[in-house]
């Protein structure tokens, strides 16, 4: 049997299979970061993200916008735990024979991102590779009644997403802006029962909040903000690396954020549906009023 | 101007350049792992080793062994700070069509080096990639008494050395022991005043200690512990991944430790030199007693 036939959850499950961890792991394998015990309020937040060339960019789009955003998607999953990054860790793989002009490029996006995000980067490890390989481990921390795993949706939660959903492929994937300033906002004046960012695509990190809440839900197709370049609802729901926030929060704490949310922010934060018991399964209502499954589609690694 | 006219050194320092670190991190870039504030009396220690299908092992290699090294690397840095592995995460690059029973292997040495040293694994990430690449971040904590930097070595210092250098190449490299027991009992009994692993070859660690403290040494050729794999004393000098420790103590100390060595611990700790003054240069004195300048010579990536 090969790789391709069991795909990335087969493959995350076989690494987790067997593996004991002790009482200083809050949340190991399964969320956007692990989630270790740190101070009395405090948790300790890891989180790794590997781009590989050709995989995930070509060596056509500029260095810079690659070192952004391979220390942007884990300060996207920081934020999607409701923390804040404190210190990055950069490994590199680099051929032999790359211009010293593009890895300064790499390394501007890497710092500028850093700086921005106020991430120290303290270290890391550089190696001779044939494509380019560049895997960011960021370290952040979340004060315990600010942590927000992907496990905790409640039925009748009501699910929403910031930003513009689809199309980030043609793009935004490189420049996109990790939510950082939404996730403190949202959790300084929220109680969120979950979150995630949604990097898999819309369908499938809500599958993800769903398969570890215990819940099922219904979402509104009209309800999903497109982005300019997503050409259909298929773009919203499937496309992958829009790095927006979706999370759930009960209907009183859902209301107040919708009286509140164009003050509070600079970017839609819009409601898309309503969680509801599992049995229920996963549902999509087209705008036609006609209901059907909402089936996980998204980005496969394998 | 390409990556390999500058080299792994011209490429940190490049990484370094402009990087400002706020006043959580006690050591950064430029140590085997990076130092941050963590509790009253701990710092947290982290530190990333990417492997490299190619580069640092081939497909013949058993995976076991390949899964082992990944983490071992890691391990080993952490016991060179005089602290002790707590969680590691572990980043993947896998080609669609590797066996899953090889991934299976990889992974079984994983989670054999993880559980034997105590070691959490708390996540990663998966990526498709042409060639296998592991890229594991081991995060640990020091006792703020107990931390030993490379860069705190004194002039008359005495040198030691764990094991037996030179030849891992030939096998070692995959299934070195990373020396944590003996770490602890260095750290936990002596007032060490640096300590480094051999990862690059003796010559060039040791430069590593020297160049960070400021200081010069003189070691003998004698003294130095080879492996049997060793054909001459130039690859106990520049052989690379040893997995050693080289660390310094004072005189008081060092006469403490040789007169304890045989009862604390299973494997030879050998004294193989002294810390000199800066002005006085690197310089191996030879069997016949003849001195010259020892030239750090050992892996270099590019």
């Amino acid at each position: 049997m090969k790789l391709k036939e069991i795909g990335e959850f087969g493959l995350i499950e076989r690494m987790a299979r067997g593996v004991k961890t002790d009482a200083s792991v809050i949340k190991g394998i399964g969320d956007d970061a692990a989630v270790l015990k740190w101070t009395r309020d405090k948790y300790l937040l890891v989180t790794v993200d590997m781009l590989i060339e050709g995989r995930h960019f070509t060596r056509q789009a500029a260095p810079e916008r690659i070192g952004w955003k391979a220390v942007c998607c884990g300060i996207s999953d920081i934020a999607a735990m409701g923390g804040v990054p404190k210190w990055a860790v950069v490994s590199c793989g680099l051929p032999p024979g790359l211009k010293v002009d593009y890895i300064d490029g790499l390394y501007k996006g890497i710092k500028k991102a850093a700086a921005l995000f106020k991430t120290n980067i303290t270290g890391g490890d550089t190696n001779a590779s044939n494509g380019i390989i560049l895997d960011v481990a960021v370290i952040g921390e979340a004060k315990k009644d600010e942590l927000t795993l992907r496990g905790g949706a409640k039925t009748g939660d009501f699910i929403f997403v910031t930003g513009e959903l689809g199309g980030s492929i043609q793009g935004k994937h490189l420049d996109f802006t990790p939510r950082l300033r939404e996730s403190r906002i949202l959790v300084k004046n929220f109680k969120l029962n979950s979150m995630i960012d949604i990097s898999d695509g819309l369908s499938s990190d809500l599958g993800h909040i769903l398969k570890q809440s215990s819940k099922g839900a219904v979402i509104y197709e009209d309800l999903i903000p497109r982005s300019k370049k997503a050409k259909s609802i298929k773009n919203a729901l499937s496309d992958g690396e829009d790095f927006e926030l979706l999370f759930t929060m009960p209907p009183y704490e859902a209301n107040r954020l919708l009286a509140l949310k164009n003050k509070l922010f600079n970017i839609p934060v819009t409601r898309i549906g309503t969680v509801t018991p599992r049995k229920q399964g996963i549902k999509i209502v087209d705008p036609f009023g006609a209901r059907r499954e909402l089936t996980p589609a998204g980005f496969t690694h394998f």
